[in-house]
């Protein structure tokens, strides 16, 4: 925290002229003015009566970091939070990094300055900022050192998702792998699935996809139906993954799921509103930003925390896209 | 702008005694402290100088207020902005207002103590708050008295959906009409719909749909389908509201486009997915984003603005879900 002094010996100047700057109240030449205000932007200074009118209830902020808001799991996880919140008298900010650090870094700043009450992110910054001192928890991509996160069991999941193309027959199974970053969400339901189907001794074949973006998907689904023309299911790993490839294996004529039949992760609203509507792993985004706010809102106000890493079930929906295991 | 002399007044002590405490430089009694305070809190006192330090380039911050960012038009939309005000190095915080005023207001009040440098919304709050002197860019929904605004050409839009299915031929078409509130956009479209259909002497019938809530829209459309079991052409006032009715369409085991044809309004991302894909008026979320804050920008930093209310083209997309001209 710099104080009145540092600026003080910063802008060279003694801190009554720092004093009389700061409350507008007697007379500063305008080079000590300049002097001044130079090295409060320099130093960061904000005085603590500041920090104390912000704090107060009425306008306490939380921000939260997202990776991108035009997937729809997104907005819900943001509206879970913001719902907890708005009861407890906070507001919260978004701000959508887009997987960038240097926009993250701008984004903290801000909230920083803004004297915000606490963040939730994605990404784990804690120890890339061991200075920031305001109460972080991560939502749904916790790694191992997380301190304080919420999260699906991913694991279960990937077992579930796989667990149902095979019970309704499957010869030949697609397992896309999500773009990896260091969070293990996705790795972790890549591994459940791949566990189940070797346990089982499916036959399978693995690709990765690269990019959450629909163009990029669309692209990679049409290569993969062509390069296994014998596949006759697919666990994607997120519905917007599922969505891509529905739409490309009905362009190539084939039938769903009689065919070929697919099966997705999320349970974003939209899957319920595609066309075959989409068999998929149902992970709660909104409770998981509840749950992140509770968090939030308990260490903040320094109540007990029993649990400081939330794990969420996960279940799986059974809609129009995977066989009845009465069909086979 | 508060003064010190007015914080100084409220609680009671003298300037002196205010700048001692604002600057932490000498002795403040107890009772004083928490009188000024209390002072500063109720008069929302700023100092100038933080003003001046958080309006350096570096955290420049602009506010985006949406209505509901899980409808993938605003996702899109907040794209625009923010890629726009990133290269001239500022940060967008988004907050997410559900159409409520009070939340309105209290994010008025976080950006306004974050020196936010604009606010882009999709409501015009200027009538009711004549005291915000920051800019403030209205997209989307702007209003006849709105003095910043970025919107579409929705009555072009609308005749264009109505232009669509009456040259596909159509016995009967179902107009719903969107959920109206003071802005002009939904109504606009209606309206270059009606005078289209009215016009050609096309026959078709009116409804109203209360909500973008999936839940809602898809109960709303149950009911229009089994109250009009002849229509075979429904023009809807958004792709979420398309959306919607196709999945019921097809529940009623009817054919799209030969039984019923569908346009939808927007070309949301998610309208290429759905499947029939959907045909539907193209509006630019992204471009809306980018020229309001391009407003933006320009309003800050004192360039000129050519054009303050700024109208955007829109188009008609061909997909899946309006029969073919040549067909009939």
């Amino acid at each position: 925290m710099t104080t009145i002094r540092q600026v003080a010996k910063t802008a060279g100047v003694s801190t009554s002229t720092v004093s009389r700057y700061i409350s507008q109240n007697g007379y500063v030449s305008q080079k000590a003015a300049q002097d001044i205000e130079r090295a409060i932007r320099e130093l960061n200074y904000v005085p603590n009566f500041m920090a104390q009118s912000l704090k107060t209830k009425k306008n306490q902020l939380v921000g939260l970091l997202l990776p991108d808001i035009s997937n729809p799991f997104f907005p819900r996880l943001a509206r879970g939070v913001e719902e907890f919140l708005k009861e407890k008298g906070y507001r919260v900010m978004l701000g959508n990094t887009n997987n960038k650090g240097q926009l993250e870094e701008e984004y903290l700043n801000v909230l920083l300055q803004c004297n915000a009450a606490g963040i939730i992110t994605t990404h784990d910054f804690t120890k890339e900022y061991p200075e920031i001192s305001i109460p972080v928890v991560v939502v749904d991509r916790v790694t191992q050192e997380t301190q304080y996160g919420v999260f699906s069991d991913n694991e279960a999941g990937g077992r579930l998702a796989a667990e149902a193309v095979w019970q309704a027959g499957s010869r030949h199974i697609l397992l896309v792998r999500g773009p990896l970053d260091k969070a293990e969400n996705l790795n972790q339901r890549f591994q459940g699935s791949y566990d189940f189907l070797e346990k089982h001794q499916a036959k399978f074949s693995i690709c990765d996809s690269s990019s959450f973006d629909f163009d990029q998907i669309q692209l990679e689904a049409r290569e993969q139906l062509a390069i296994h023309p014998d596949i006759d299911s697919i666990i994607a790993p997120s519905d917007i993954h599922a969505i891509g490839y529905i739409h490309e294996v009905l362009n190539c004529g084939k039938r769903i799921p009689e065919d070929i039949q697919i099966v997705g992760y999320d349970d974003i609203l939209m899957s319920r509103f595609v066309y075959p509507a989409l068999s998929t792993i149902h992970q709660s985004s909104y409770k998981m930003g509840q749950k992140a706010a509770e968090l939030i809102y308990k260490i903040t106000n320094q109540l007990p925390v029993q649990e400081n890493r939330i794990k969420l079930p996960v279940h799986y929906v059974e809609r129009e896209t995977v066989r009845r295991e009465k069909d086979e």
